[in-house]
């Protein structure tokens, strides 16, 4: 009897989680879909997920598959059986069938993250868990020309935190941009993988050099010097999400 | 040497509040203020809250009042001073001197609230907590077609929680209405004051007649009943945000 391959699409609130990544005596994503898997199957089941999501960051859009041997369960039925196992800050928002060779780590093609800053003297206590305050809006066209930059293949070992285990830090950025939504000012980033905390490391660096009110030039310097030491700090994790993965077929 | 009055706006993450006021054993917005400004001023200090919210129910726009009798914090920066001593689920806003004679409870004129719905098949964590969803978008025009039933002056008995203390149970609403805002539904109702979980009753009764597509004049009848088993249940609090208190002058 062959196994399905089920697909998900997950969303969920990082704020209580230490990242997606199953460690142990930690509270994590993966961990948690586990959980709830093995009570389904009575035996542990193993979840794959496109992108290792960081502690306090979160997810609209991840996308993870794992193979069952339930038969009593259409597949996008899954949807509703999981989440009747899972916390509420995790959700299934879609469960289907996919091919055999299908991994939601290995077959994504490119993943697209947003970060999410809004303007107050003060933090406002319902736009702090998902969206970090700046006090002043800063200027977005010199943001937009730094992060332009960033589009192409380039090697980013300047933006990769510590800990980051890639053999090759070139990646291929396909959009970098910030825009207004609503009461927040939106950076988007799609590529076809990221470091670890790259993002994050990104986000830091172009509000810093705004700030110091850099040109392009410099930025694109800092960029190009593959110099840890010249990025700035780390944007915090809870106004990252994880936004969408994208595979063959659907971009 | 007078005290001064010192009026402050305020905004709260109510999901780990049991509500506003002040309870022995009981996390409470009140008590968490109270517990700055005796940090502050070395001995007991009343706030007093234009809105007793219900636990679980957010603000943006909370109005509170107190007498200090400290010199050295000027009336403005009583906003920075209070926050540094507050948890992050509750932030002052705005400090100001006021009369001797407000108090932002007997001189407030209107209180208005919002509550919001979204859509979704299944729960989204980033919305959940602040506000409550739906499976699918109620007809907006008969909602608003009951919710104009409830402006002017009315005995809202009918919409009383039992625990409602109140002598008179008539009240004068000023605005109800519905509209789409973002991917929201909102609710927007203003009163001159309100009855214990009005706003969550009438909310649970509106869309329960909705859902059975009642016509206004039965909405009407429910409303002028006066009868409390006649409304619909009480819709959940975390939907429901006290968004503005007006005083004379500003409105």
């Amino acid at each position: 009897m062959s196994k399905r391959n089920i697909r998900l699409t997950i969303s969920y609130d990082g704020t209580d989680f230490c990242g997606w990544q199953t460690q142990a005596d930690q509270r994590t994503v993966q961990g948690e879909l586990q959980n709830a898997l093995f009570t389904m199957h009575k035996h542990p089941v193993t979840i794959t997920g496109a992108g290792r999501t960081d502690t306090g960051v979160h997810a609209n859009g991840q996308v993870a598959n794992f193979f069952t041997d339930i038969d009593s369960i259409p597949d996008r039925q899954f949807r509703d059986a999981i989440n009747y196992y899972l916390p509420q800050d995790v959700r299934v928002l879609e469960s289907s069938l996919a091919d055999d060779d299908f991994s939601a780590r290995f077959s994504a093609r490119k993943r697209m993250y947003r970060y999410f800053h809004y303007f107050s003297e003060v933090n406002l206590p319902h736009m702090n868990k998902y969206a970090v305050r700046l006090r002043e809006k800063p200027d977005i066209r010199l943001l937009n020309e730094y992060a332009s930059y960033l589009i192409g293949e380039h090697d980013f070992a300047a933006f990769a935190a510590a800990g980051d285990q890639s053999n090759s830090k070139t990646r291929i950025v396909y959009s970098s941009c910030f825009y207004m939504h609503n009461d927040f000012l939106v950076y988007k980033i799609m590529a076809d993988s990221f470091l670890y905390r790259m993002v994050r490391s990104i986000v830091g660096t172009l509000l810093e050099c705004e700030k110091k009110r850099k040109s392009g030039d410099e930025f694109a310097f800092i960029l190009y010097s593959g110099d840890r030491k010249a990025v700035g700090c780390t944007a915090p994790a809870r106004g990252l999400f994880l936004e969408k993965v994208l595979y063959d077929g659907n971009d």
